[in-house]
């Protein structure tokens, strides 16, 4: 996704190894390199490290890069943004993190388990993922670890300053950066995944002149709720319009045409988005709307026509694209 | 919900005042008694107290409490258990709170945004609520705040020990107690409810042999993954038994009979469930089921029968209840 990362090192636990590597296969996932991880956080980011550093770790020696980001799988809404910000401070800093504010006060407890303190919540912060480090100071830092640190430690920026004298660059990062940490969590990323899919819209209309007229009123309608690409076009296969359309962060198309049926056009469409791989990740909704003004031509379908649509959305559904047949009949 | 709490304190925003009085009535909640807010959270908290100490404060000066629980509205899953161990460690110590572990590492950050040190995560606990205090200690404490205190603090416990020197007892609080805090946690909340109110189910079946049989059959199947309650019974009106299946925690209701149709038992037991007030918080479902063995009698049910479900069934559902007629024949 983002390309000027050369290189991604997934670190797993030994059992589920051989469910990553499918997962990776399933998805096309390109740049990925595969590593078994150790029993605590420290010593698992320490095996990913060694790819780019020990020739006896892996099979293939990675190129040192300059700047190495550190992130979470928890933490699964990372935007390119906080990516590009914690590096280009990682490359000023020599090491720099996420930061969030604290949501509750900490307090520090006695053998007794009572209060000992508590600490002015407006001084300190979480601190979260991603973090980012020349590669040379978080590498030689870890190498410098005791195994009380690789056993009972959880921080690396704080590696980076006791053994690397670096005192990170910190970074304020979006709420969405939170730890995936309990079952209510996965409700919540849940509905950002969803929130997030139905941000935008894509809409398509033929290049006659009252389609593209309802095109047009459908854009200004919904332009103050979300974001709105529109396009007017002759559907035919390679059109470099509709390609660019798929190829976005968009989910949601709507194809307005007044052919009956649109059958050959929505089949393009469908191969046109099964090509792009958008369908891989989430499912892609693909809604095409038959405008009807003409009072002369018949505006029933019959039921050959309607059991060959129906039959057509539910093998399209298995790709992950779901597509509705809309009939509006106006005066 | 909770006996022995005497008197609740809901202090509200100047604006919403009146919307809180409303839910209240609405709501049916008693021993609540609304106080205006201050401009910060411990300037909210002291209103509260005042309440059981100023006479000027309140129309009418409640009686003052051995022990004050401190609750946070945003912490909407508080369980009687958690309540009732800081109140007898409030008694014990004088103050107490709920503590969670971290998730993130916390971190203090010098005047140029960058760290200046990290805490070691397992020696820090999250202040959570409910927390709960002498109310002495905790009244004395907040007369002896500084401004400063009021305007920037955000911790009972720190204040209990401050002013009162109170080594507040720390108590570990489940992971529901977390704050709701973003758009994210009203999704995670949702999630929460609908676990809760979908653990428990009631079966009722009336006193026929075969139908008791079906009734034994489904308690046995469920009872690996929810909680089950069953009874059989005739029903009639001010049922004892009927009544105090409605009046705990059980939000699902299956009832099982013989009966074509079973609209007259239907009906008694939507009476039931009104006047129980469960329906009050959340939605009740109620599946009549009517069973039929017999080859004789005839298996359909009329339109004007159908209608007359479908009809009572709407009624219903704005008193927060939705009933489903199921019929099962069988050889």
């Amino acid at each position: 996704r983002i390309s000027w990362i050369s290189d991604i090192i997934v670190v797993v636990s030994p059992e589920n190894i051989e469910t990553m590597k499918t997962i990776i296969q399933k998805y096309g996932h390109k740049r990925v390199t595969v590593v078994k991880g150790g029993i605590t956080r420290h010593r698992s980011i320490f095996n990913g490290l060694k790819v780019f550093a020990e020739n006896e770790f892996s099979k293939y020696l990675l190129q040192k890069p300059e700047v190495v980001v550190i992130h979470d799988a928890v933490r699964p809404f990372v935007e390119e943004d906080i990516l590009l910000e914690v590096v280009m401070a990682a490359k000023e800093h020599g090491a720099a993190g996420a930061i969030c504010p604290l949501v509750s006060t900490v307090i520090a407890s006695s053998a007794d388990g009572c209060l000992d303190h508590s600490l002015e919540r407006a001084r300190y912060r979480a601190s979260e993922m991603p973090q980012a480090f020349l590669f040379d100071i978080i590498y030689q830092a870890y190498q410098q670890c005791t195994d009380y640190d690789l056993d009972y430690g959880t921080e690396c920026l704080h590696l980076a300053l006791k053994y690397g004298k670096t005192k990170a660059k910190l970074i304020e990062g979006t709420a969405d950066l939170w730890k995936v940490t309990y079952k209510r969590d996965l409700y919540a990323a849940e509905s950002i995944i969803k929130d997030n899919l139905s941000q935008q819209i894509g809409v398509i209309t033929d290049v006659k002149e009252d389609v593209v007229q309802v095109g047009l009123l459908l854009h200004e309608s919904l332009k103050s709720r979300i974001k709105v690409e529109a396009i007017s076009i002759s559907l035919c296969q390679n059109d470099s319009h509709v390609q660019n359309m798929f190829s976005g962060r968009c989910y949601n198309f709507i194809y307005i045409h007044d052919k009956q049926p649109a059958f050959q056009e929505t089949r393009l469409l469908v191969d046109m988005l099964e090509k792009s791989n958008i369908t891989l990740l989430y499912p892609v909704i693909l809604i095409s709307v038959h405008l009807n003004s003409s009072e002369n031509i018949s505006f029933s379908i019959g039921m050959e026509e309607l059991t060959r649509i129906k039959k057509f959305a539910r093998e399209v559904k298995k790709k992950n694209i779901w597509v509705y047949d809309l009939l509006i009949h106006y005066k």
